[in-house]
């Protein structure tokens, strides 16, 4: 008997652009693609995402927080199999892209219905999983779906209230959930082997380098700071410059030492996105300036010192200026690692695709940040147009996809002979 | 018989001090001082002072677009008397202080009433003019008090509208007065001798020089725009320094370099007052940025020099950034010239107070602007703590104010001897 022929990643790649079209089209705002946390936009991509994981062989089920959940069985010969990951997000920012979120979730599916097409099984089940909220939209919660699955949600984000007042609590019971039940979604270490996300890269590293995929070395955490300026407010035309404490002025230095210092620190990068001026009329001094800092590095120690460096200018040019400026600490978080030996196979198996193994750190957050408490964690980046995301303009090719797939068909499988071969030395 | 006391300018002073408080109780929003065009708080300021007026010995009328006008008639002997015009504005800046504005009107009050009491009269008739909007809060009308006065007011301006969407005719129609009659307000230059207003100075020279009053010079012409930046908005985490195309990096560099360069010239001020950052969310590089720039000088040469300057260093930042930089122009105003003879009567009454008499610009506009149209402008600046106006900090000194009528006192009598003698020379 010949084993089925394989379906191609080609195949599955133009397959999976398809499927993230018909994706789109499940939005909570006609015209765009949101599609928010306990939505019916999210309950029709859940419905439609598990008729696909069906036809690749899978059993579906959502979890006490909503996520989707498709298993395909390991082999029967194994006993107290464990359980390998592949997840993405179903949630998405407001007039969001169509990658960011589903690719991970359809390259798992593309993965195992190549199994299923083969009739294979592994010595170790699949999951793919479709996390109901990443991006945590509607009620500012951080990795609500897979910090369920971590069980590092914080039991008062239940209490949290989205722009319409309703909680986080009220939420999941309209959408059939039960909030009291929200610790049994936690997985057990002890059942899992690890996890893998494929994620567009959002950046513009891996279309410099000409490379469709890229290795994550792991998420950079964050300082996070807001800084408010207070000089004296006043007549634009009645006030000489030399006798001016323009906190716009004082906040421009600010601004321009962040880009500095981040410039000079390899993969450091630092970001004032927040500004808000005021009294903020064409005819008067700025009296006062908010704005917010954004400084991420995979090193703790790389990032720290150089918010220190950001907090001694500001000091300098504060007392120079005349302008009081309070540095207000916010909640940072701190770098995740992606595994080494689940990084190392993925660097072998893109090599065995002929294609140079770039690392690169992820500058933004994913679900392998709570996840990396539970067990170990990795990512793929898939190179996107001019490094673009959240924005309807976000565009990855099927090309690189179907890279991706191949990888994660060399990456799964070469996980697979060495737990196989790991059971026949225990044997 | 003797001559009846003359009032001293303290008691005047402490009179015009107790008055302003008052007036600063009609409000259209109570607990501060907010007083538009058209509104009961300035019927109600109107009447206040009309009463005020009359004391001193004036008639008193509402002319055509609600300006009050006290008239103290000349001496009955001078045969088709001409005007001196006193004045200042009646109407606020929204949450006011209680100094911008009424100060003219009582000033001009305080030098009638002292003539009032002495029974005497001067070769020319005095008028002191309440306008009833100068700071264009409601239908961002700019001079339409003194415009209408001048001639000078735009036709269309009729149709501008308030917050509410209610036409300015419609607001004079309510208030009482006929929009199809504004034409009439004008006044015949030919009737008019000159114009004086004391104003507080809205900034900080002569807290500084430590003088209580100041002759202004003229006053300075503005240069406006509009600046739009854009860049490329981008992922905080994702995008490496070198690849960004920050809108508010390029905006930081302008802003210092408008204030470098403002730095550099003599009496010019360069204000960027106005700011907004897009998207606007702390984890994402501004795409877009939005802002004003004002810069002021009383030489329009400089003025246009130092323009020239910001958009030679906008060229050059935009390029090397690779963000866009569209410069708007926006209506400024050409510098107004006070008239040197009334100029230098003003330096010599301040020098006979023994006060060195400081000769500054006005950077912020007044009602001389459309007034030195028909007639010889003059203003005199009165010391305001801490430079600040537009604002319920605004504070002057009782004493200043004293100095400021006592300077009024002798410039207008100067003037009355100057005329009487022509009129003797003349006969």
């Amino acid at each position: 008997m010949s084993a089925p022929s394989p379906i191609s990643a080609d195949t599955r790649a133009a397959l999976l652009m398809a499927r993230c079209d018909e994706l789109a089209r499940c939005t909570e705002v006609p015209g765009e693609l949101t599609r928010t946390y306990a939505s019916g936009a999210l309950r029709d991509a859940t419905a439609l995402v598990a008729g696909w994981m069906a036809e690749a062989g899978m059993t579906t089920r959502t979890d006490v927080v909503g996520n989707l959940v498709g298993r395909y069985e390991a082999d029967p010969a194994i006993a107290q199999p464990r359980t390998f990951l592949i997840g993405g997000h179903l949630d998405s920012v407001r007039n969001a892209g169509r990658y960011d979120g589903p690719l991970g979730v359809l390259t798992g599916i593309a993965f195992v219905q190549r199994l299923h097409a083969e009739g294979r099984r592994l010595p170790f089940a699949i999951e793919v999983i479709g996390f109901a909220d990443e991006e945590g939209v509607r009620f500012h919660t951080s990795y609500l779906g897979s910090g369920t699955v971590a069980g590092t949600l914080a039991p008062e984000s239940l209490a949290y209230t989205d722009p319409d007042g309703t909680t986080l609590a009220d939420a999941m019971r309209a959408f059939g959930l039960d909030p009291d039940r929200l610790d049994e979604g936690r997985r057990d270490p002890g059942d899992l082997l690890g996890f893998v996300e494929v994620h567009i890269e959002q950046g513009p590293v891996l279309e410099r380098q000409d490379l469709p995929v890229g290795v994550v070395t792991g998420i950079a955490g964050a300082s996070r700071a807001s800084i408010v300026f207070t000089g004296m407010a006043g007549h634009a035309g009645t006030v000489p410059m030399a006798l001016r404490r323009d906190a716009l002025a004082a906040a421009a230095e600010f601004v321009l030492a962040v880009e500095r210092i981040a410039n000079e620190v390899e993969h450091l990068v630092g970001t004032v996105g927040q500004v808000s001026v005021l009294p903020g009329a064409s005819n008067v001094i700025p009296g006062r300036v908010e704005l917010t800092l954004d400084v991420r590095h995979q090193s703790a120690v790389i990032r720290e010192a150089a918010v220190g460096r950001m907090r001694d200018v500001l000091a300098e040019l504060s007392a120079r200026r005349r302008v009081e400026a309070e540095w207000i600490d916010v909640q940072g978080y701190p770098t995740v690692e992606c595994d080494l030996d689940l990084m190392s196979r993925l660097i072998d198996a893109i090599a065995d695709e002929g294609l140079e193994p770039l690392r690169l750190p992820s500058g933004a957050g994913h679900d392998a940040v709570p996840l990396s408490t539970i067990t170990p964690v990795s990512m793929l980046f898939v190179r996107c147009k001019d490094g673009v995301s959240h924005n309807p303009a976000e565009s990855i090719e099927a090309g690189d996809v179907a890279v991706a797939i191949r990888v994660l068909d060399r990456f799964i499988n070469g996980i697979a002979v060495a737990v196989a071969t790991s059971f026949q030395l225990e044997d």
